[in-house]
C-alpha cells in the first residue's frame, strides 16, 4: 500500500490514455452496437447504479438527441422486487457496471433480454456475468480499478456513451473534439494549483451543493458522489432547474455551491443560476470558465466538456479527503463492488 | 394572514377529503385516459419538476407495473435547450404541474404533442396553459394551494397516478384500499404526539437523509424536499439501493436518517438497510411500522401507503420549521409557481 490517495491519483492520471484508446475504437464500437440494434427502435433503457448511474444521465441526453427515441433510466426494483415483465421488444438496453458483477444489474439485464430487449453491456470486464448476459459488450478498457471511488471508469463510461450515440444518429460533436479530449484532460491533471485554493475553502464544509444543466448535470451528480465517498462531505447534486424548484431554499452562506459551466446551450441558464445563488450569499466554486475557480481549457464541445470538468471534481474530492486526514482510496465503510440484489 | 404554518396545516387537513373525492372519480378518470391512449402503446413519458417530479417517481412504478411498458421521466432541457425532436408516436405523455403554469412543463407538453405523443395533463387548474396544451386533463380537485410547500396536491398526484395506472392494466391494490385510504390519512393527522417527539430530535439537524425503496422511494424524495423547503434542513432523498452505492459513506451519528417502511415487496430490503445505518451509529427515524417513531395505521396496500407516510413527513417538516422560528407557509426565497423555462 502506498500513501493515502496514491491509487486514486494513479487512476486519475490514466484517463487521457483510456480516453484516447476509446477514441481510436469509435468505428469498431459503432459497428458492434449497430449489429444488435433492433430494426424500428422504440426506445432505449439504461440500467446502472452509483457512479455508473450518473454516467447514464449523460447517456440519456446523448442517446435521446442522437436516436430521437425516448430514453429511460431503469428502476431495477421493478424487476427484482415487483416482478414486472415490461415488454422490451424493439428496445435497446444498455447495462452499465464497472466490474460487471453487481447482482442487481446482472438480474435486470437478464430480465430485460428475456422480455425481448437487445442488451449491450458496458463494463471493464468482457468475461463478467454482465457481459455473459448481454447480446454484445462494449469494453471500456479502463483496466482494473483499485481505488474505491471510480474515476477512470466513469470518464470512460461518458466517452463510451458518446461513442454509442454516434452509432444512433447525429451528435453535436465530431472528430476534432475527440482529438482534443485527451489533451483537455491532461491539461487539467497538470494544473493542480487552482485545486489547492478551492480545497482550502472547502476543508471544513459539512454540506455542499453541486449543480449543472443538460450534459453537465451528470458531472454535477458525479461530483457530489465523489465528495461524499472520498471526502465525507454531505454533497447533493442538482440540475439547475431542479435546484430552483424548492431546494434553493437551503442555499445560504454556509453551504458552498460548485457550479459546472461550459459554453453551449446550457450556458445562459447556468450563468443566471450562478447569479441567483450568489445573491443568496453562497460561496460559489465556478468550474469551467477560464476566469473561474477551476478553469478548464476545453477545446471540446459542451457534451464532452463533461469529462475534463469531472476530473476537476475528482481532484477536489481527493484533496479535501487528504486535508481531512482521510484516505480517499478506501472510504469509510465502502467496498469496490456493491452487492445490491 | 394567520399564525405561521396555518395555511400548510389547513391544506394538510383537507387531504382525506381530496383523496376520497378522487377515489369516487376512479371510473371517470380511467375512461378519460383510455379515450386518449394510443393503440399499441410503446411507452409512457412523465414530465414534471419539483414535488410533481417526486410524484412522478411513484407514477413511474405504478405505470410500468400496470402497463408493462417502459416509463421514462422526461429531461425537459432536451426539448427546451437542445432542440431534441424525439419521436413520440404511440407514446402516452403525462405532464404534471400543480398550477399548470410552469412554462418549462407547458413547453415540453406542447413539444411532445407536436412529436406525436398523446398528452394527458394532471393539474389543479383545468383552464391552465398546460390543460390547453393537452389531449385530456385529469383534474386533481385539490383546490387552490396557498402555502408554498405543496401538500394536498402532492398526495392527490400520487392518488391520480394510482387511478390512471388502473386504466392501464392490473395493479397491486383494489377497492378496499381506496375505501381505507382517507381514514388512514385522517388517523395520521389526528395523532400528532409522535411527531412532537421526532421534531424535538431533529430541531438542530443541519442535514438529514431520507430513504425508501420501490413505491416508498417517492415518499422519501418528497420528505427531503419538504424538509428543505419548509424547515431549511439540507435533506437528501435516496432509494435504499442508491444509498448503498456510495452515499452511505456519509452516514454517521450526526446525520439522522428518516426511513419509510411499509409491509410489501420492499420491506425486507428496508429492514436490512435500517440495520446497516443503525450499525453506523445513525439516529434512525422509522416511519410506518406500528412500533416505529412515526407509526401509520395503514390498512392499505404498500403502494398507497406512500400517501399517509408522506403526510407524516409533512407534519415533521412543518413542526421543525415552527420550532426553528420559520414560517413554513412562506419559505425563504421561494414562490408558489417556479418559472423555469
Amino acid at each position: 500500500m502506498g500513501a493515502p490517495g496514491t491509487l486514486m491519483a494513479a487512476e486519475m492520471d490514466e484517463q487521457p490514455r483510456v480516453l484516447a484508446s476509446l477514441a481510436t475504437r469509435r468505428a469498431e464500437i459503432a459497428d458492434l452496437v449497430r449489429g444488435v440494434l433492433p430494426a424500428d427502435l422504440a426506445g432505449i433503457l439504461l440500467v446502472a447504479r452509483g457512479s455508473s448511474d450518473n454516467a447514464a444521465v449523460f447517456g440519456r441526453y446523448a442517446f435521446e438527441l442522437s436516436s430521437r427515441r425516448p430514453v429511460a433510466l431503469a428502476a431495477p426494483s421493478l424487476a427484482t422486487l415487483y416482478g414486472a415483465r415490461t415488454d422490451l421488444r424493439r428496445w435497446l438496453v444498455v447495462a452499465v457496471s464497472q466490474s460487471g458483477r453487481t447482482p442487481e444489474i446482472v438480474t435486470v439485464a437478464e430480465s430485460a433480454r428475456a422480455s425481448g430487449g437487445r442488451v449491450v453491456a458496458m463494463t471493464n470486464d468482457g468475461a463478467s456475468a454482465l457481459a455473459r448476459a448481454a447480446d454484445a459488450t462494449v469494453e471500456l478498457g479502463a483496466g482494473e480499478e483499485k481505488a474505491v471511488p471510480a474515476t477512470k471508469t466513469f470518464t470512460a463510461q461518458l466517452a463510451a456513451f458518446a461513442v454509442i450515440a454516434e452509432a444512433l444518429g447525429e451528435v453535436p460533436w465530431g472528430d476534432d473534439d475527440w482529438a482534443a479530449l485527451p489533451e483537455s484532460v491532461r491539461d487539467v491533471l497538470d494544473s493542480p494549483a487552482p485545486v489547492h485554493r478551492v480545497t482550502e475553502r472547502l476543508r471544513d464544509a459539512e454540506g455542499l451543493i453541486t449543480v449543472g444543466r443538460g450534459f453537465l448535470f451528470a458531472t454535477a451528480l458525479e461530483a457530489s458522489l465523489k465528495l461524499k465517498e472520498a471526502a465525507l462531505i454531505n454533497a447533493q447534486g442538482y440540475s439547475a432547474a431542479d435546484l430552483l424548484h424548492g431546494p434553493i431554499a437551503v442555499v445560504a452562506p454556509d453551504l458552498p455551491v460548485m457550479a459546472f459551466v461550459a459554453d453551449g446551450p446550457a450556458r445562459a441558464d447556468m450563468d443566471e443560476l450562478v447569479a441567483t445563488v450568489r445573491g443568496r450569499g453562497a460561496d460559489v466554486v465556478l468550474v469551467g470558465p477560464v476566469d473561474g475557480d477551476l478553469p478548464v481549457r476545453h477545446g471540446v464541445a459542451e457534451a464532452l466538456a463533461s469529462i475534463p470538468q469531472t476530473v476537476r471534481a475528482q481532484q477536489v474530492a481527493r484533496e479535501v479527503a487528504l486535508l481531512r486526514g482521510l484516505d480517499p482510496d478506501v472510504p469509510r465503510g465502502l467496498s469496490k463492488v456493491t452487492m445490491t440484489r
